[in-house]
């Protein structure tokens, strides 16, 4: 291992200590939670032992600046640090760390040879990537991007009523910085997912994000005592709701296996009392598939179900909140200078879709972008267990480092 | 309408204000919550100026006090002023409101003649009857009559982590009064069901409550990213318990109608986030029939559907707790002094089954117990619009006075 691996794998220790869950390998470490700002601080001390000037945006996004060449753009690179609870220390984490350090070997070698590239260097961790704790996920990026309001943003509360204005302040990661001018992005990420592990391939050339429409669904019934109420008199919410969890699962069967994911992940129940008859319940609805045709074909049977239950349990359904996208290309030359990375450093590569979403998601709309991942054992994602192997990780920070230089460099512009 | 009546509806009136949900005739006033401390604050005062002493246990029950006969044993009459979540005003609370009235009235008649009755008089407001906020339900009476230990009781935490002994004392509602002796016992609700509106009958005499076998299931499974994780990878604790309350309902329909009751009206998951797999779902699931051998049978499917959705959801399914009744009769001498004072009246009367539990459930396995319905519109329960006519709520009042007369002049004892 060369010492720069050393020094990746080193840090990496250190970060993933931030949120550390006590007997396992995980982190939980949500959105503008007191772990969040403790590793924030650190890392921000580790930007700046490397010369990197560290500033915070409005909606608490964390950038790490180099400015090489006084007033050009720069290159970002990074992803999040938030987690979900109870999750894995790779997801989101890997790739700012993997930005940072990739920034860093880029840097070392243009001080090293005395080279002045064409873009500045940026890292960035996004704030609220995961969306566990503030919905909607990805938020950091999307008020970035100018895909959502900030001001909506920082009103947004969570279960506690806690805003994300008064989260940040208390962590004290609110600032001012109006953000970098953006040459071009590039994110590295574990992938969510086994193929890459079962083929045999360390890097992943994201060219594509899975379709996927996704429903906030209200369904209403009406009070009741649980035990003496007839049967027959019982508008239950909750069962109308177990009903559309069922049959989330049950359509993937109507499908070609691998083609369409279902999962009903989130229910807030009113009041959720032992003795009573459910009256409102909200539950998150996802359908996820790489077919356009898939999903649509799964709308239409979820729309045929949510019909019946109404029907059959003479409950409300209602549609709070729908936002859907079909499949969602990366730019194709991103994918091939990724490519050509992986060739030179004679690493095993495919294009490969991603079914999650990422920041680079907002991102490649707004700038040139290159999205690439790294292997996960068993796919194992949004658990303690998660795990990447040191070798995979240190080929992907490699591979990102070969990206940076080549966009610092002006790669993708013009 | 009499003086009295006047009198009763008066304090009634007032009695609803505490916990109020504005724009709707309900309340909510969970146990020990501010709402429900101002209302026992305001029934102590009340029941002072009729000349009661007011006590509080070591578990929250609030006792009025009439000693009319030196050392002798009292009739305790009341039910409970907790309620559920944006719930009627009638349940538990008629109930206590009711045996204020009987006790003022048969004192007022006791002092008019200057008779000397076998028993005294006592009130009593029950501490969480309902066990919405903190479980198990009907707390104070099985404290009471010794069927839960008084620190297991204390030591029990809502939701947001608050103990029963910090609620109360919050509130000012833990004593040290251990309780009167008790030589008899009343209570009157409304009925949780539609039957006696439908036929007529005015008073209900409760011969039985239903069999019940509830449970609480521990459901669990694997977090996963609920986008990207492969379907035949996942472990969804929340498809599970989705499976168990379909089942729940579809159960009902495989026996003759009315003859057995299911719910699950309460369901706690994590980690609860759009974007995983659930790992972790509480579900409390209940089983209510009048028949005993409906209740067994219906075990059995439950039993069925749980190794069904282990095998095929691979899920694990515990069964964390679980409690069961067979019918439970209440005694027929208390049936049949009710059915006396309803004929002496020109009420209209039946016997009556409940389905709900309530604290005479546990009052009548310790002294000679009579237990009194008046009729509910609908049968709406546990729901805002939970209402019973003033006509019958005072038929109510009269009748329980002429029980509680009787119970003062010894009836039921030896």
């Amino acid at each position: 291992m060369t010492q720069q691996d050393d020094s990746f794998l080193a840090d990496w220790a250190v970060h993933s200590r931030f949120g550390a869950v006590e007997g396992t390998n995980g982190v939980e470490r949500q959105a503008a939670s007191e772990a969040d700002g403790q590793q924030r601080k650190w890392f921000a001390r580790l930007l700046e032992s490397h010369g990197f000037t560290v500033q915070r945006d409005a909606i608490g996004n964390q950038f790490g600046l180099l400015e090489l060449v006084p007033g050009a753009p720069y290159v970002l690179t990074g992803s999040h640090m938030d987690s979900q609870p109870t999750a894995g220390r790779f997801d989101g984490a890997y790739g700012v760390m993997a930005s940072a350090h990739a920034c860093f070997r880029v840097a070392d070698e243009l001080r090293a040879c005395g080279e002045r590239p064409r873009f500045n260097l940026a890292v960035v961790n996004w704030f609220n990537e995961e969306g566990s704790r503030f919905k909607p996920s990805m938020m950091g990026s999307s008020v970035f991007t100018g895909k959502m309001p900030l001001t909506d943003a920082l009103a947004t509360r969570d279960p506690h009523g806690v805003s994300v204005r008064d989260a940040l302040d208390a962590i004290d990661e609110r600032g001012g910085y109006e953000g970098p001018e953006v040459a071009s992005y590039a994110e590295i990420h574990v992938q969510q997912g086994r193929s890459m592990e079962q083929e045999g391939v360390t890097i992943g050339l994201v060219n594509a994000t899975w379709g996927a429409h996704k429903f906030e669904f209200r369904i209403t019934g009406e009070q009741a005592h649980s035990g003496s109420t007839l049967m027959e008199d019982r508008q239950d919410a909750l069962l109308g709701a177990a009903r559309l969890i069922v049959a989330a699962r049950e359509l993937v069967d109507e499908f070609e296996p691998g083609i369409l994911h279902t999962a009903c992940g989130e229910i807030n129940v009113y009041p959720n009392s032992p003795v009573v008859v459910a009256s409102e319940v909200q539950l998150l609805f996802d359908l996820r598939s790489p077919s356009s045709e898939a999903l649509d074909a799964a709308y239409a049977r979820v729309m045929e179900t949510v019909e019946r239950v109404r029907r059959e349990d003479r409950v409300g359904i209602e549609v709070v909140a729908e936002h859907s996208w079909g499949q969602n290309p990366y730019p194709e030359d991103g994918v091939e200078l990724a490519r050509e990375v992986a060739e030179e450093l004679g690493l095993t590569h495919d294009r490969v879709m991603t079914v999650a979403g990422h920041d680079s998601t907002n991102m490649k709309d707004r700038a040139p972008t290159v999205m690439l991942f790294v292997p996960s054992v068993d796919g194992v994602s949004h658990n303690l267990k998660e795990f990447t192997r040191d070798e995979d990780l240190l080929a992907g920070v490699d591979h990102l480092t070969g990206v940076v230089r080549r966009l610092a460099q002006g790669a993708l512009v013009d």
